[in-house]
């Protein structure tokens, strides 16, 4: 597939992970916004190669593609005993786990194909039958991401009204999900609802993922989005064209405070400032109540070359010190709300956060 | 000259436009920061095309290299005639108004080139006399410059403390005037007295002053500088790490609202939520009386190509909607104060600008 693709009608978001019949078709994220490309993988270490690289970018999307990335690798295997092909399910989960060191998602998801298949491998009459458990276990993880961000999307979307300006920083959309995305997701769905919202993309410096990725979703989606430079917010903000800031987030303690990328805590006090509600969408994967507050939250530092040489170009001088932390901390103070699959939780975020959780495994206890 | 030239004790600014016996050494801008390159410049059409070409930016350094270009367009010519002398200056000063259209600065110092000559050609005994007065008064444009540029760094000096943390946006340093600058004044005879400050420079989306000029020329004076994205302002404040914020200004309207580079009026929300001093530093030439607010003043709208494509590389996907003010208004209230060369005003800024201009014209009147 090249070009905008046929198989994504405007209103939807443009998909980074595609199941098609017997083969993933992965958008290559290294090549946005300049060029839409899916390659079509047909072998686990096409995806191990797409993970390495970068290909594919975004905690869930890396775990869904990993799960359809052991599927692949025993779909050809000739295997009619169903011990060896749970010890080569086994060996391609290790295999695919060392694509990428640190992505907790991609571990999550190969376990849960893994533990699957354990359970599978005695009940199951052949190892066919095994092969195809794998395939919709892996399409189950897709659509229960999907799910929760449709769920997030849903919640979130009850807060907005017609013709509502929004703004959001970096890409909380649905390139890092199966679909949708967090923050994103009550955008795509007012846009189905035939809703008008005008969207703003913060481009987030330095990596600019909101130019590169958020604008182009959301204007492949058709969805009204105008770039701005983040230093623009303010005064965006004073024209009186933002109802709302909406971001997704990396971590949410216990208080409610909210680790996302940097610059988030500054579009937080200008919304703060200009009485706009400022929201933070998110699974509950996200929050952390092991974590009491954002200053437990270590912060990334990233190389100085993300801001010195970022556009292909050396834009500052030589051997200048550089300050360059990738995340900030937004005190639970300028949250007005967090938009979870489960409902909105507001403050007091400490004792509602600890509310939904006990709630929760309550009714998982029933 | 070539590379860090010796002649630039590090201890002091990087100077734009240098007279040089019987040239001018110009510091090419455009080539900033990769190098340092000066321009030997030795005739009145290699000033003009500097100008025209952006080599030379800034308005104050303009109009001083302009002046220098209408000495330099007769000091080899030979005419013992001072009335055919003063034509060829008045020729010479407008074929150098013809460089840039709209720079103000331009226009002010070839009118007082040439007022400067129409005056002394009558009291004058011979042609080289009247050539010796056009280089003295170039050199009296650069040295008034350089003299107001102190006077506003002295002032802002009074509010410095050692190991103070300073934040600024842009460029309003030596680069764009004789020397010093505006906003940077005070950092650099901080230094020369051997105090302790500690500089974050924003890298200033879309064009990068802050990263190319700002961070540059601290850089190369010694000064302890560290530079960030934009969106690392909040975070770089509430770190406690900042004590004031100084930034130049474009224009200042008769009620204290300040127009200066985009993204200045988020540096003064943030300062203000964290309670750190937003200072703005002038020359009284930048206050407009005759502008009552910030809304009387129109903000241009620039190429959507700077933030798309600002470095040589496409950053965002193509037709992508895009607002890119130049600058934004940030209101008198958010100012601590505004520092002249005439001294400090602070609120109420309607009141005390009035009384400062009053009081001038008095003076000036005895």
């Amino acid at each position: 597939m090249h070009s905008s693709s046929p198989s994504h009608p405007s209103s939807t978001p443009l998909q980074s992970v595609l199941w098609n019949q017997d083969h993933l078709d992965l958008l290559d994220q290294r090549l946005l916004p300049e060029e839409i490309v899916y390659l079509p993988l047909k072998q686990a270490e096409e995806v191990w190669d797409a993970i390495r690289h970068l290909k594919v970018r975004g905690a869930p999307a890396i775990g869904i593609a990993a799960a359809f990335g052991v599927y692949l690798g025993i779909a050809e295997a000739d295997t009619p005993d169903t011990k060896t092909m749970l010890r080569l399910i086994e060996e391609k989960a290790a295999y695919l786990a060392t694509s990428r060191p640190t992505a907790v998602n991609l571990f999550w998801a190969l376990d849960r194909m893994k533990e699957r298949a354990r359970v599978s491998a005695d009940l199951v009459h052949s190892s066919a039958e095994l092969k195809d458990i794998m395939l919709q276990e892996a399409i189950s993880i897709q659509q229960e991401d999907e799910e929760t961000c449709r769920l997030i999307g849903e919640h979130a979307l009850s807060l907005f009204k017609e013709d509502m300006g929004l703004l959001t920083h970096c890409n909380a959309g649905g390139l890092a999900t199966a679909k949708y995305g967090t923050a994103l997701a009550p955008m795509y769905l007012a846009h189905e609802k035939g809703m008008n919202i005008k969207v703003f993309a913060d481009e987030t410096r330095p990596v600019l993922q909101g130019a590169r990725l958020t604008a182009f979703e959301l204007q492949q989606a058709g969805i009204d989005v105008t770039l701005i430079c983040d230093n623009m917010a303010g005064m965006v903000m004073s024209k009186g064209w933002i109802d709302a800031v909406i971001v997704g987030t990396d971590r949410v303690a216990a208080n409610g405070d909210v680790a996302n990328k940097i610059g988030t805590y500054s579009v937080a006090v200008l919304a703060k400032e200009h009485g706009i509600p400022f929201y933070v969408a998110c699974p509950l994967s996200t929050i952390d109540l092991d974590t009491p507050t954002g200053a437990d939250i270590p912060i990334e530092e990233r190389a100085d070359e993300e801001i010195t040489e970022g556009f292909g170009k050396r834009t500052a001088p030589k051997g200048i010190k550089v300050f360059n932390p990738a995340f900030d901390i937004t005190p639970h103070d300028y949250v007005t709300a967090i938009i979870t699959e489960k409902g909105i939780v507001e403050a007091p975020f400490e004792e509602n956060l600890k509310k939904l959780f006990a709630d929760m495994e309550q009714l998982e206890a029933k």
